[in-house]
């Protein structure tokens, strides 16, 4: 399986390691030999069809900040779309970060690119996928590809998995989520007291949010994921403006601390119900969803078995390179059975 | 795909009145046309090769008490196994009940009967999957067919599912978990302040346990869940008697109640580590695993992406119904990947 990563920043590098420790188990445990043929970044590409070598490239990109300046595969002044169309590949990682709000670019025209190309896409990318998922799945359709996406809700823990492929042979009704970790652990502090503001600075501190926390607390990432999973697990053809979102600005300490002596907590809950909508709810302690800190927590209800929670880490490198890893050998697996359908 | 059910208790008659409402749908969204070829109870067996009518088989066993009553298509005094072995059909769905402990029959000798005529199995018995899991697995292997048992850990709760298709890609270092609704039940009454004593009763009255609770509170349970998990998630090959087993009886309320003004709960824990275990275990509140009532929860700790946790109702008739057909899915899958391999 022939790869091209576009984007070659903490995912990007955090795949290529994960990548260069495991070629030889994929190959024998999963029957998927990877060779990464391109890897393109904002300084230009490092292009070999026989394989880039997963740790020069990582040198490079550390010592000289780009991977044009791979030893004699490196080109300078290339363009991203030019690399995905014109090299021949299996796979397109699309793992641009920073994508523009209004647009999705440039994680957009990579994809698109890649799926009109006859390219398999996995990306980690949610604003992409929430300005227009319904548009992309007919794309890729329409052109016999596949398009995975595991790692944008949850990171490291495999809900959109969870959904789809645990929960077979019965109706999902509805899905419920603690699904933003900076929001979370904001008001768990203040759970503990904390004012809104210093437990802010707190998560800022410790890295868990951007200098402006704004998709975090006005609760646009976790309307960003309730769009995916509506999409893939529920089959809804929705994005980001089907969604009603309030965040947690406002919120007082008081509120959490009168309602932790009653029994109840407040939390960013994200529902896919009739409606789909992110607001701030108050659960009983004894809910499932109330999971402190950084995690995650989603709750599917199905017709038959119930509610059934998934609680993980919702981030960080490495686990949302493993998840493109995950998407890999989902996709290996949906090409073989395609052979036979 | 021709069925045939062996054992016609709650799980098999819940089996067919859900493949009654969903021929259609299990036919259109996952390319699955079912059809009851044979049902085995305790009176005999009712045996059609074009299909048996699921009205006439739940209305005959409710009236006449045996599906040997089937009108035509009965027959008394006929051996399960030559049932199974001369019935074509291309699953064996096993769900007899009350299997011997020592022996693991009648459960055993159907599986084995099954699987070497060239039958694949699903089967919601514990009992003969923990004393010869391996066994039974390279059997099926040997005679290429699948065994699947989604249904024996969690119930309704895909949690075998969730392990071995969710966690693909990475290492599974350890998993631990509140396996056994009934014991969980009871710890949590007397974190309330319940007896020992009329915790269990309690239980006995809401339908939770047996009349002899002993597999539930001595930890039996609790054990053959960590068997099948450590076979099907871990590819270890063990059976119970590689598992160290100590119940919930001994402990007093106040063990539960003075902890809990500390922060602590004790909940009955199994654990596959280094070694197998189940055993009354100190957990703060915060912890995933600190699930209350009849819940189940178990935790999955992976190399790269920390620990997730999946929380979901143990047990019941149809959701371990509908389990089966998660696996007939799970099983037609598969064997159109073989078909490419």
């Amino acid at each position: 399986m022939r790869l091209i990563i576009a984007g070659f920043g903490a995912v990007g590098q955090s795949l290529v390691s994960l990548l260069k420790n495991r070629m030889n188990w994929l190959r024998e445990k999963y029957g998927l030999p990877i060779k990464v043929v391109a890897v393109i970044d904002r300084g230009g590409a490092a292009i070999e069809k026989e394989g880039l070598n997963p740790e020069k490239l990582i040198k490079t990109k550390k010592i000289k900040g780009t991977v044009a300046s791979y030893p004699e595969k490196g080109v300078k002044e290339v363009l991203c779309q030019e690399v995905i169309e014109e090299t021949e590949a299996e796979v397109v990682v699309e793992v641009t970060s920073a994508n523009d709000l209004s647009t999705g670019e440039p994680g957009f025209s990579n994809i698109t690119t890649a799926l009109k190309t006859g390219k398999n896409v996995v990306t980690t990318n949610k604003v992409p996928l929430v300005l227009a998922l319904p548009a992309l799945m007919d794309l890729a359709e329409h052109n016999s590809v596949l398009l995975r996406f595991s790692g944008t809700v949850g990171g490291g823990t495999p809900i959109l998995n969870f959904g789809k492929e645990c929960l077979q042979g019965e109706k999902i009704i509805s899905i419920k989520g603690v699904l933003n970790g900076t929001t979370n652990f904001i008001l768990t502090e203040m759970e503990k007291g904390e004012s809104f503001h210093n437990a802010l600075l707190k998560a800022k501190k410790l890295g868990y949010c951007e200098e402006n926390p704004s998709l975090d607390i006005d609760g646009l990432d976790t309307a960003f994921k309730l769009v995916i999973l509506a999409n893939w697990v529920m089959d809804k053809e929705v994005t980001l403006k089907n969604v009603k979102i309030k965040g947690i600005r406002g919120i007082e300490k008081e509120e959490l601390t009168e309602n932790l002596k009653k029994g109840y907590t407040i939390k960013l809950i994200g529902s896919i119900e009739e409606k789909i909508e992110v607001k701030p709810s108050k659960i009983s302690l004894n809910n499932p969803l109330n999971v402190k800190g950084v995690l995650n927590a989603v709750m599917f209800k199905s017709e038959i078995s119930g509610n059934k929670t998934i609680i993980g880490p919702g981030s960080g490198g490495l686990a949302t390179a493993n998840s493109v890893i995950r998407d890999l050998i989902s996709i290996k697996r949906e090409l073989m059975m395609r052979m036979v359908r």
